[in-house]
């Protein structure tokens, strides 16, 4: 018979797991029971703590639903995010770096031509953008999907605005034969993340603010390279050294231009990591 | 400006909790980040298992309402509740042992006379209990509350079945004069924990069953008198080797003994800890 206490309960869980078929879940198991069981013995952690605890996840639970996605603000908040981005897209030298996915993606985003315009009615200043998708070895990607999608100058994402019937900010375009894409949208803002619910009174108890930085979000994807997901940050944006998912990365932040009629500029080239390099 | 990667993200986040103005939740956000960012690290979590992870949270969030606790169950199943249990109740020896609260416990039972049956209706083989409270001295606890919960012989709680007009098989009870105890119940059987959700879906993914051994929950609580939380187990029960939550504890496991006319009796004498000591 079992005889649990504080001092043998970890090896018990461990090798109550130990039977997990799969090799990767007993791993991933293994390493989640340790870091778990170390945390509450590091802090020791009190029985009203755990309590806190269990009370702010049902809360995080139950304000997430299809539009809302808390427990990824959650985990981009606390780092893991872009710590998970990070761990898995060590790219060679040259390709474009990625970033935070975020919450805001939404699939079946409108198709469009280069030239068009991706705003589709969100208000901001025009802005025209335009650069070239490259493989690694500098060969012009042809016929890439472009998908890219923003918030207005109000700082919100279409989906955050319920009454919208059609999406706005965001679409797909391809590149052309040389591998060179352009569209028109607006000049990205910074905004604050959703902080009206768990995630922003964590922030509010850690004395963190909710902003992240101007930015506009690319995903990238083309036949025999790594799909990219990144964004471009604006320059001249407040926030950047405090973004609050940490999604910063130097290579990513370039002047967005401001041109004589008062419309902005930005131009980005994408360097892709060929699949299986 | 921020140029965040895998190498010096982690620091980054902690330096920008760094600034919670509480030193404890500042002492739990730091360690709470270092070990999340170090589980990720530790098994190289891919992007795909970070987003099944923000799924099964999901869903975890999604069933757990007012009556089901799926956060708590995950707790119990990865040993964190009994861990917890067990490093704030480190009691002098000769103390009772604490054991894990579970998710069954509601609060306003009804109130009963010693002798009384507490199992107002649930099905069972009758059972009587009885003993005495005293203090870590041997000195009775008179008028120590007592509170007491349990499943039928289904193995389910009254919470669990919806229909029920009144609560069964749980309620409180006083010590009389010289510390003692006795009511009438039922003899508490192996019952499985909630598996048809996220945690079940868990514990057959690992190899693990959802049962529990028989057991009957205790609440003690006196002034003067830390409060105790635990079980008494039954010795012929299945599962004392394997109890889903970990809960189980040498000195928690008693006979439950048969009486010539097929009722049973159940004698376990508590000793509490006093506050301070």
């Amino acid at each position: 018979m079992l005889d649990l206490n504080k001092d043998n309960i970890t090896q018990v869980v461990l090798e109550r797991f130990a039977n997990t078929p799969d090799p990767r879940l007993k791993e991933i198991m293994s390493s989640l029971i340790q870091h778990l069981h170390g945390f509450a013995r590091d802090v020791k952690l009190t029985e009203q703590e755990w309590a806190q605890a269990i009370d702010f996840l049902t809360r995080v639970g139950h304000i997430t639903d299809d539009k809302r996605q808390e427990f990824i603000l959650l985990s981009d908040t606390l780092g893991l995010s872009m710590l998970t981005v990070a761990i898995n897209n060590d790219k060679p030298e040259g390709c474009t770096e990625s970033t935070v996915f975020g919450p805001f993606y939404v699939s079946n985003a409108p198709e469009y031509a280069l030239g068009d315009d991706v705003a589709n009615g969100a208000n901001g200043t025009p802005c025209f953008v335009k650069g070239s998708v490259k493989g690694l070895d500098g060969e012009p990607v042809a016929g890439a999907s472009i998908e890219v999608w923003q918030s207005d100058d109000d700082g919100s994402y279409d989906v955050q605005k319920p009454h919208l019937d059609s999406m706005q900010g965001r679409g797909v375009l391809h590149t052309d034969s040389e591998g060179n894409y352009y569209f028109r949208s607006i000049v990205a803002v910074p905004y604050p993340i959703p902080d009206d619910g768990p995630v922003g009174q964590m922030l509010n108890l850690t004395n963190n603010h909710p902003w992240r930085p101007a930015h506009l979000h690319f995903m990238i994807k083309a036949d025999g390279y790594e799909t990219l997901v990144t964004h471009v940050f604006r320059r001249d944006s407040r926030y950047l050294d405090s973004d609050v998912v940490f999604g910063v990365r130097k290579s990513l932040v370039v002047d967005w231009v401001e041109q004589a009629d008062g419309t902005y500029l930005l131009e980005y080239d994408f360097v892709l990591n060929p699949s299986n390099s």
